[in-house]
């Protein structure tokens, strides 16, 4: 037995999962929890509640207290960057984040500690208490948006259904935006290195839109960047795991694991456990993939679900969680259930 | 050299397609020609415009006249298919579909063939035309949705970012959800037996959100009913092949081809044109997968990404065209600087 937190040991140390393996949800503390929406509503905003350490803490903490699972991760948003780079962000209720006009000349770091130190000290505060609450087993994961699904957000100014305006910009103008993705590349570097000095044993990069890319376009603007920050925090903090998430990648899952030297791959629902058993958990640790959708509606089907990504995935290093975030209609009830599947008490 | 059409040898013979494959382009019919803008203007509303013969026939033959592409695809939309069954379909100018309440157990087939027959007179008047005008090696594809996203839209009453109610509906109440599809695939049997009838030489099936759901809803939702509708018509119309075209699929592309029994598939913009040559030409005839944006932006990105796409795939059967419709703010011209590329004339 290793001495290592059971997460960080599948990570880390490629361990084998078997049948009860490390476990944590995507949006695990958020708006399907009653004690969030009573949090959130004392915050007031979002990034309220985001650059309020003692708040973020406490709903970062929420589901471990109630569910127990094998690591937290730091409450933020992948939008904090942009912000703190100097780029307008706002969240309107119901309505998703807008971002203010894009200008590249006026991006930079005059205002990037001070808007980021809160979230470092969220990141101190997390750790202290998961021990001083007992949760000696749960370990911290740190996170940011991959530069190129930040770059979706600044250069269409919120979320998109089609991503024409980034993706003209990036197929046509390459070096323009490869520019754009430097800066994101080097101020998420900075960003997680922090994170890590603060107390995360683990990062997670959110790569949630990088599914809309061809396949040269994914190699340049998911892979290359990505590539360059797990290099860069490797060569400092050697023992921190990473995690990639390239949502959507579909085939594409493979070059990334090859070329990027993620520690863990996340997979989206769409992703075949048969065919992540047989050619990505060679490669890394495998995590994911049940749809949200299982897990809210419940009964025979989510079982079935379960049941199979288990079964498929036990014979090499995994991470049981979603493919996608919590629903916000999910029933906490719910969680409870699976964990019963899952047999972790 | 085999008499069939070009378009029709490569799905039927397996005709190895080398430098220059025949090609159509999704949408190719549509609102980025200034012809198609003055025709939809004359007719009001989109589906007026659908349900009009002489007008959609117009339409279809619009791409032809000016580029010659190896295939014409009836001008029509998928959401026929519920119309025809009773449930309400509208068209709001920049809105997308919208449609009325969904009772299954008023859904049925007593207005099925007046609501459609415009559509196979549509399609007897583009093979009329096309043989007419000259164009004697531009075979004609007809179409339809597949059940899975037709359903979408019907159980969502539209377009959807997550299609969480869908989703819920199929994976919380399976066998109410399997009625709905049931329908759905007897009706699209019916309705491409029809535009086969009327002229169709071969069909494609866009499965638009297939790529939403996990593997075993795939399976269930995507692959079974697919066969089904390819086995029904294989045995009344063995010489028409069938191309499937399950947008998002990933991994999945590969038991969908292996289990369906389609003579070709359509490939968005991120599978691996790499993957494909190994994975899928073996088993059948590959189509896609430029990314639309690719076309409309142009420049060297398109020059690389089209180079790519055809030598990866010259050496098995293969059709060129993008991985999702031309988009509408697409300049004309840069279709012209495709066929430059692809070396047709």
């Amino acid at each position: 037995m290793s001495d290592e937190k059971p997460f960080l040991n599948v990570l880390k140390n490629r361990a084998i999962s078997g049948r009860t393996p490390p476990w944590w949800l995507m949006r695990q503390a958020g708006r399907y929890l009653p004690e969030y929406r009573e949090i959130r509503a004392r915050a007031g905003g979002f990034l309220d509640l985001v650059y309020h350490p003692e708040l973020a803490c406490d709903v970062t903490l929420q589901p471990i207290r109630r569910y127990g699972m094998s690591a937290a991760i730091l409450f933020s948003d992948i939008l904090v960057l942009p912000q703190a780079l100097g780029q307008e962000v706002r969240f309107e209720t119901g309505e998703g984040p807008k971002l203010g006009d894009l200008d590249l000349s006026r991006l930079g770091y005059k205002k990037f500690k001070e808007v980021l130190s809160p979230v470092y000290e969220t990141v101190s505060r997390i750790r202290g208490a998961l021990a001083e609450e007992g949760f000696h087993q749960t370990a911290l994961i740190g996170f940011c948006g991959a530069p190129w699904t930040v770059a979706c957000y600044m250069v269409e100014g919120g979320g998109s259904k089609e991503f024409h305006k980034v993706k003209t910009l990036a197929y046509a103008d390459p070096e323009k935006f490869q520019a754009l993705l430097e800066l994101l590349t080097e101020a998420s570097i900075t960003y997680l290195q922090a994170q890590i000095e603060a107390g995360a044993e683990a990062i997670q990069i959110f790569d949630s839109w990088a599914g809309v890319l061809d396949e040269d376009g994914f190699r340049r603007f998911v892979i290359a960047p990505t590539k360059k920050i797990v290099q860069s925090l490797k060569q400092k903090y050697p023992e921190v795991p990473i995690i990639g998430f390239p949502r959507g990648a579909g085939t594409l899952y493979l070059p990334y694991v090859q070329e990027t030297g993620v520690d863990g791959v996340s997979l989206d629902p769409s992703v075949s456990t048969g065919w992540a058993a047989e050619v990505l958990q060679p490669l890394c640790t495998v995590q994911g993939n049940l749809d949200p959708v299982r897990l809210m509606a419940g009964g025979d089907g989510m079982i079935r679900a379960v049941e199979k990504i288990l079964s498929d995935l036990k014979n090499g290093p995994y991470i049981f969680n979603l493919g996608h975030g919590v629903i916000k209609e999910t029933a906490p009830a719910q969680v409870d259930m699976l964990k019963t599947l899952l047999r972790v008490s």
